[in-house]
């Protein structure tokens, strides 16, 4: 098709955009796992996640495309394109969400994949690369498990056998187990890897989770880098002993280092430059009892930085400084395996076609980092990927305040809509 | 009787002291609740503490002695006295323990002063006053409320009807549910009350439960004053948010506010002189997400100290910096309704009988305060009391290393039986 072509499909296809049943489907989903004081709690591979599957699933059926779960139960829905051979261009998001999460992450994406397939079968535009719509399964598993990015690392066979046995943080139980009860067949997984070359492109559109682009009043960002992150799980010992018998000086408070901790991890991060972030939330302590000075207390510090450079130093610095704390305070850390991934460059050509979208309907494009981790992300160790920003409200998200207006949506839609076609008809 | 008859009865009656007996029931006792991994779990009103009260009251029963059980739990073993008129002298302790605590912790002064009416009978030796054997109910009430001492409380009239609606921090449920379904008649709670002048003395033997007696080589404590505690609830507001994605000087982090609230309190009463102490154990945030920046954090700050100007001026300073921290980190700060006990003086007369008693048998005692809240705390705000200390091993308690040598325990169940034969020969 020429750029004439394109041109003229593309307009059709966008008049077939409609904002309305993007709202109505984001509020519908809204209702599966909602909170009765607010917020989602649809969490990955649960029975209120799968509902939401479903729902999407019964949307796509109603378009007649074909739908399929692979062994990592990644949901794809496909656009067979004019060319049979050439690699397919993939777009989505998730649909789980965090505990206490929000109604946009994740949900935005998926919906405006399935959107966008929905309005180029309405226009009959059928464009050359075929067009996937996948839902990721486990984006946010980070929320129940050590561990995030579930389906995504499956599709680049980066998700491993000792990866399944992780437990949820809630109730103790293995993923591999979670999965297979959410009805994902694991003797499939290994199929579940797209090999080198298969996928032509990859762009996600998602709301920032972050306030840059508010701050900024710019409706469209595109992500240069996706930050990396560590997690450092560290476990104090002290000795649990009386609140009222135990001098202060002979205390060995588990809390009380680990406050130590969680303070010297926020100063490090908050003086290093380039900027790192670290976060305590997965935070415990024993015992919980208002007389008894507590003997144990475990974390996993969540460190991150879009500059590996930044991200390992600060990884570093806080693990010294845990240990200089420890020791002084005599009480024991033992320091976990660690888990990581390094940042992530996006494509600098999917980049280059996003912004030349933006910037053709009349928007400043502004180039950013995503501090949040995205599906896309692994998928860009292995394919050209890319990933479109919205606006997040007051930089809120992982909360019941998430909130994106309506018109970033559409707008996002829309910017994401042309990427899409245009990466569909793209040589390469 | 005479200084010489008494010295007759009572030395007959403390070669019926069994040792071995006592360390029987102990051991027995500690396997009502006890933890596979070691530490007992027995909490006020649960079913392990009716049947530790249980075991105690077929121990009593075997003597034939009058029992009795209060309208707020108080189980009372009575050995009636040659005076009917005159005063009982009461000794006791009580058998619930903390959650995650040991072994010694009340249950020593609850054998203890079963083993002296036990031995009293076995000597033929009838005091002048009655003695009753006390096992106060709920002491470790704040193990599992924000209220303790809850049935000695009751005896000197101060439980109140607000605080029987204090919900159980692992349950939420009301206090007085759970002492109704622990089968105490709550309608008869009145009639715990002990009037002015119905008890001549109070006095009960128990561990340390700090390393000072340890440390001085002493082997007898003589308790001059019992601390009175603060407890101060805080809840702290913020910004629940993205761990990643919210930029560090941004965050308005709950826990990393409650951090540097529990190290201000720490450094408040590390310098506080006279001493003071404080503890954050009964603590949580909410969510505990890794991906996420806490948004709430909640506790309940144990402030303690034997010194009423220090235990005051230490729960100043820490709500003084509470605010400070968290107007400065623009987090929001609730301080909830203030619980307080001022510190209880024990009775000089009662505190002298011990020190006689401990000289006379080659003792060296040492005066001192107690930093642990005992039932005879809230009796001797009525009634003369005095309390006798025994060496915790490594100072440690409300832990399951919690331990007192034998023959630690068989020196303080001697002094405690000649004290109280003392005292219920006494005019006063």
């Amino acid at each position: 098709m020429g750029d004439r072509g394109l041109a003229d499909a593309t307009s059709v296809m966008l008049s077939h955009l409609s904002d309305d049943r993007v709202i109505r489907r984001i509020e519908e989903l809204a209702g599966i796992g909602g909170l009765p004081e607010g917020g989602m709690y649809r969490l990955p591979f649960s029975p209120e996640d799968r509902a939401a599957r479903s729902l999407y699933q019964s949307w796509a059926g109603a378009l007649g495309l074909e739908q399929s779960v692979d062994g990592a139960g990644n949901l794809v829905v496909r656009l067979e394109g004019s060319n049979p051979d050439a690699a397919p261009v993939m777009t989505g998001s998730h649909l789980d969400t965090q505990p206490w999460g929000g109604r946009y992450d994740g949900i935005v994406g998926s919906i405006a994949s399935l959107e966008i397939l929905e309005a180029m079968m309405a226009a009959g535009y059928t464009p050359t690369r075929s067009v996937e719509a996948v839902v990721w399964a486990g984006e946010e598993g980070s929320g129940r498990f050590d561990l995030g990015l579930i389906g995504s690392r499956a599709m680049i066979g980066q998700l491993s056998n000792s990866q399944l046995s992780v437990e949820c943080h809630f109730t103790g139980r293995a993923l591999g187990d979670l999965m297979t009860e959410s009805g994902i067949d694991l003797d499939r997984l290994p199929q579940a890897e797209r090999p080198l070359g298969s996928i032509a492109s990859v762009v996600e559109l998602h709301i920032e989770q972050g306030p840059f682009l508010e701050e900024q009043s710019r409706s469209i960002g595109v992500v240069t880098a996706i930050a990396g992150n560590w997690r450092l799980p560290l476990r104090i010992t002290g000795q649990q002993s009386h609140s009222g018998a135990t001098p202060m000086p002979r205390r060995r408070d588990a809390l009380c280092a680990a406050a130590e901790v969680i303070l010297a991890a926020e100063r490090v991060t908050r003086q290093a430059r380039p900027e790192a972030v670290a976060t305590s939330g997965f935070f415990t302590h024993h015992p919980k009892v208002m007389a008894i000075v507590p003997g144990k207390a475990d974390m996993t510090m969540d460190v991150r930085s879009p500059d590996p450079e930044a991200l390992n130093s600060a990884k570093d610095a806080i693990l010294e400084q845990a240990a200089q704390i420890c020791r002084r305070r005599r009480v024991e850390l033992e320091v976990g395996d660690l888990w990581g991934v390094q940042p992530t460059q996006t494509d600098p050509t999917v980049a280059a076609v996003i912004e030349g979208v933006a910037r053709r309907i009349g928007l400043e494009p502004v180039r950013m980092p995503s501090w949040a981790g995205h599906d896309s992300m692994m998928l860009g160790k292995r394919f050209p990927a890319g990933v479109i920003f919205i606006p997040s409200a007051g930089g809120i998200s992982h909360a019941p305040e998430e909130h994106t207006k309506p018109e970033d949506i559409a707008v996002g839609i829309r910017v994401l809509a042309e990427t899409v076609a245009e990466l569909a008809e793209s040589d390469r």
